[in-house]
């Protein structure tokens, strides 16, 4: 498995995997029913950059680099990732934070913070708790959970600079 | 006084309010040499709606309100507020900030986030307290203030359904 930036090619093998998940709706505020062509701007075109987890010609993930804030708030930046159905389990978040965190102290950044983590994900919270994540915020009922109702969004946040 | 939807005319007379404002560069998370054209997509173009504070045609502060999160995220708001330098300590950010909660729940919010409140700017603070806003989230030195370096900034929030 290599971790390398995504073509225009990659973002066929990387769409099939967005759809899947955004249209469980339980993880990410994007509809339900996000297009092809909303999903290549919001994947693709509005991050300052995309990578692609590839095997053997498989695309097994994605995640995508972005300045959080403007102007003083632009030394931190904003990280979304996305893993195959199946390909869960075999570490691949875990591999793919940890070469965005590196991406990001490239880039310039001092810190990364997810400002959107369902509360109800659970196995995503410890991985990103494992990689010194902390969580600085917990905003109530602020996801619409198909099967749950109203559920809690936590704030996480890392400096990058030690 | 009175708060009213802005025009595309009243942009003209929100805009050295905005800039007063950006160009300290203390509170908003916008580059401090925004440009007008800029300020116009950021205030203007971007959110759902913006509101103009006007007297004896002058204005004196502006809102805008915006769907903070989509999908799953879409049934909490995003305000911002600027209130002209001259007229501070009239209570217009009170006032907008009512009105934007009224505005909120007509248009179909439950909720009301502000991601992005600058923890040297207690003034604001003390009035979103007021209002009913809990600090929900403490980002650590997320915001280069021009004279303090990094400092953190608060994410605030309000349930709007009673």
């Amino acid at each position: 498995m290599k971790i390398r930036e995504a073509t225009e090619a990659d973002f066929e093998k990387i769409w099939p995997i967005f759809h899947e998940i955004i249209s469980v709706g339980e993880t990410y505020a994007y509809p339900q029913d996000t297009s092809i062509e909303e999903a290549y701007r919001l994947w693709m075109l509005f991050p300052r950059k995309t990578y692609a987890a590839v095997e053997e010609g498989q695309v097994l993930g994605s995640y995508y680099i972005k300045t959080n804030q403007a102007g003083p708030g632009s030394h931190v930046c904003n990280c979304g990732y996305i893993v195959s159905i199946n390909e869960r389990g075999r570490g691949l978040a875990t591999s793919m934070c940890e070469h965005s965190q590196k991406t990001a102290i490239e880039l310039g950044y001092k810190a990364m913070q997810f400002n959107f983590v369902v509360a109800t994900n659970v196995g995503a919270i410890r991985i990103w708790n494992r990689l010194g994540f902390d969580t600085v915020g917990r905003l109530p009922k602020a996801f619409n959970h198909p099967a749950r109702g109203y559920v809690d969004v936590l704030v996480m946040y890392k400096w990058l600079e030690s």
